[in-house]
């Protein structure tokens, strides 16, 4: 009797390690590595600066450097300051509107411990018209956090 | 006098010293790493097959995997087979011409041990036109070296 209540008992141990372990594992397959959250996160925070047209907070994205570049259909801008230059004139100037941006099928892929790129694709909508592509993004990971320092833009021809 | 030789042969050594150093340093700081040549030797190997007409041969430069991307303008491919079903329907069948295919302002940088990036523009003259773009290329270092992962291209729409 006394054997019994022992092989039942070290059965619903056994039952409820298996149940936790499951649980563990489960949490482990689902849940993206910390960097590729981060990484989202900063895509996020891109898209709310844009749709409250802060292009200052829009351009937090990317690498504040000379040597960030920046590629659209045939045309090549270098540098933060360009880059920032560049959305002002097509999204900011007279006659010009940000509209509403949305960014969709985002892979987010880890190449290093500091180093990641970026597929997804772009949808934004004007009252005017609408623009919709695909981009990849090179990023870096910098003491103050990933940055984008390379952007490839491209939409239908 | 037998110091002032010892004064001289040191300032002899000295020089030769800061001669042998200097030619170092300039070779070290002129030498690209070797992944960065392994990586630019395969996309001469692409240049070269694509300029003998052999499309089996350009494709060697991508992951042989359906997990490869090859984004173009605003359409997406994904996988080895696609893609290079993609170049041969627009550049091997009725009525296509390959033409003559050159790189230039390749741009190399790694992000660790097994990933890089590179930054380049195409140029592709054919009889009936030409075709001039900029593509980003995302690499991984596989058994068999360095393959593409992820291919963006656009031209000026």
């Amino acid at each position: 009797m006394k054997n019994q209540q022992a092989i039942k008992l070290a059965a619903i141990c056994f039952g409820i390690l298996l149940t936790v372990i499951s649980a563990f594992a489960k949490e482990k397959s689902t849940a993206e590595p910390k960097s590729v959250q981060e990484i989202r996160r900063v895509l996020e925070l891109q898209v709310a600066a844009w749709n409250h047209r802060d292009l200052e907070g829009f351009m937090k994205g990317y690498w504040r450097s000379p040597a960030l570049t920046f590629y659209s259909g045939g045309t090549i801008v270098s540098g933060w300051e360009e880059t920032l230059a560049r959305y002002r004139n097509r999204y900011q100037s007279a006659g010009k509107e940000m509209g509403k941006l949305e960014f969709s099928d985002l892979k987010v892929e880890l190449l290093g411990p500091a180093a990641a790129f970026v597929r997804g694709q772009f949808h934004l909508k004007m009252d005017s018209s609408n623009s919709d592509g695909l981009f990849t993004l090179t990023f870096r990971k910098f003491a103050d956090g990933w940055k984008i320092i390379h952007d490839h833009t491209s939409t239908a021809p």
